[in-house]
């Protein structure tokens, strides 16, 4: 179990539309981080996987895995979501797992001494949802801003 | 009340998620769709309103629009989106708004004669939700396709 467990899933629990959608967390590491929620709780009127549904489960993985980074280097910060942009790609009739990283060029290190360094930092972040089987269900690119709590 | 209001209720509450965030149709016309949440059932950790209620409010409604024209002219049709680009640009602390018109450079009539012609149609829309003070929230460009059901 990873440090970060308990205090982030403590935060997705006082999230109540994400407790409604039934997400909750999977696995992380110090490179990604997995969000998972039931189809059951999800479903359209077609029987797939709801499209606020697949874009709240990418958005909540960015900001958790950037939460859970900031967290963990000891750095008390809020996140913020500023810009989002999804790709729906084929219908997903599973359970939702959505899976998030940092996107390409940037690194954790060099974030976090930005962060360090002047109390903000943005980050480009990406998530996706694949069927078990590894076909891409939908993709998003975020960019997500961390600042000093004010209070 | 609009011709298509019962129907659209009728396939919002067949999403279960919209009817765990509270979305419902507010009011619409030819040219606008407009659909509600209350902030009670979208609080995120921070006190206002979760990104991806928001994302799934304009998305929704957006949907909701597309469905409804295509419905009062008299089509059967499957609408999906396809991308969205969504700017979140200050946080909300009241019920959600989400207000949905076509992009612009299109209109209706000739969507719905693509339509009418190839049983297939893509049109962008765009959402935003606004503060009761008019002050912009967040706001989404998305397309969506429209697609004569296979079955």
């Amino acid at each position: 179990m990873h440090a970060s467990d308990s205090s982030l899933t403590r935060r997705l629990h006082a999230i109540l539309p994400a407790n409604a959608l039934g997400l909750h967390l999977i696995e992380q590491d110090t490179q990604h981080l997995v969000l998972g929620a039931p189809l059951a709780l999800n479903l359209n009127d077609k029987g797939n996987a709801f499209g606020g549904s697949l874009a709240s489960a990418m958005t909540l993985a960015g900001w958790a895995l950037m939460t859970a980074r900031l967290t963990d280097a000891g750095h008390a910060a809020d996140v913020y979501v500023q810009t989002s942009q999804i790709r729906y790609l084929a219908p997903l009739y599973e359970d939702i797992r959505a899976e998030a990283r940092l996107g390409p060029g940037q690194d954790w290190e060099t974030v976090l001494a930005i962060f360090a360094a002047r109390g903000k930092v943005r980050a480009w972040i990406e998530a996706e949802v694949r069927e078990a089987g590894g076909r891409l269900c939908c993709c998003l690119e975020a960019a997500f801003v961390a600042l000093r709590p004010t209070a």
